[in-house]
């Protein structure tokens, strides 16, 4: 199954952050099915320390986005160096419009305590992300700089902590995939090394 | 493309931790291939903060074997509780004989200072499980309790922290599935719920 028979290769390649959505809304069994692959990802000692919160409810999703800007603003406020940079490049600032603009959000918890919990959980955000995509979804992992203060809207138990809030719906307009390094940058065999020769 | 349609579904709900592998080599280009597959993650700043190095060497596999093995037993002789359990009823123990038996393993680094760097690699680990499943190569997560020690067989760079090793190759035997949650248990609407009703 080299090269044009693999779905995921496709699905994968085509795949970009989307922060621009229509506010269409669609069937939520789509996202429901969606995360019933992501559930299927390992995770440590099988804790599967996952919970999902499917945001449907327009007043939540504005609290969620006064919330998230209000903790990107201080964001901002220190931001400094090569990020800066980088999020001006974007035209990135500490608006969110798609908090409220996506007609959903997927809230992702991680259970504190489970054994690897956070590693666990992406896992399942990588199974998300692929699923959706492949559904016709287009996707944003957004991580609020403020998680605790977010976490609060949704009443969510103390044991749980959010890892992401991931907006989405069909993509209004067409963004480029942002470039990615070449495998020879990121692969080496037995040994580690860096192309900067760092090794 | 709901239900049996979908191929990220059907590989998703197939794949399970292996820990049994053959010892058959085969074209190590398709872990490449997977790999290409795995960088196309999304990540904080696109900073794409990972590094993999496919282990090919039976010396390096041999020593890694052994450093883990140091590690596992260390950590052995520690856990208590509901873990100890878990690990006694699936027949864990610090023996992890699929690091030499498995006839390749990946290794999965992580940028320290890149933003979310340990939730990027693990989108892209989230991929690359289900490449890998995609073209019929069994896999395991395998994370050593003394992850800095085994990242120096490596001569890793101290910018990058080793997150995973992933043994890969044809299963041996057959493994059913740890089983799931259901949807129901770890999905709610709007709101953050567990089924034990804490909330």
């Amino acid at each position: 199954m080299t090269g044009s028979g693999s779905v995921i290769e496709k699905v994968a390649f085509k795949r970009r952050s989307v922060r621009k959505f229509r506010s269409t809304r669609f069937d939520v069994g789509i996202l429901m099915e969606c995360i019933d692959i992501a559930k299927e990802a390992p995770s440590g000692s099988n804790k599967q320390p996952w919970h999902f919160v499917i945001v449907t409810d327009e007043s939540l999703k504005k609290a969620l986005r006064e919330t998230c800007e209000k903790g990107e603003k201080r964001f901002y406020s220190h931001v400094r160096g090569e990020l800066a940079e980088w999020l001006k490049s974007r035209n990135l600032d500490w608006k969110k419009d798609f908090l409220t603009r996506a007609p959903y959000i997927i809230a992702v918890f991680g259970e504190k305590k489970a054994p690897y919990s956070r590693e666990s959980v992406w896992i399942a955000v990588g199974y998300l992300l692929l699923a959706l995509e492949e559904r016709g979804i287009a996707s944003l992992t957004y991580t609020p700089p403020n998680r605790d203060e977010v976490a609060g809207l949704f009443n969510a138990v103390d044991d749980f902590r959010l890892e992401v809030l991931i907006p989405v719906g069909y993509e209004e307009g067409y963004k480029i995939k942002e470039p990615r390094k070449k495998l020879d940058e990121i692969l080496s065999f037995n040994h580690f090394f860096t192309r900067e020769g760092k090794n």
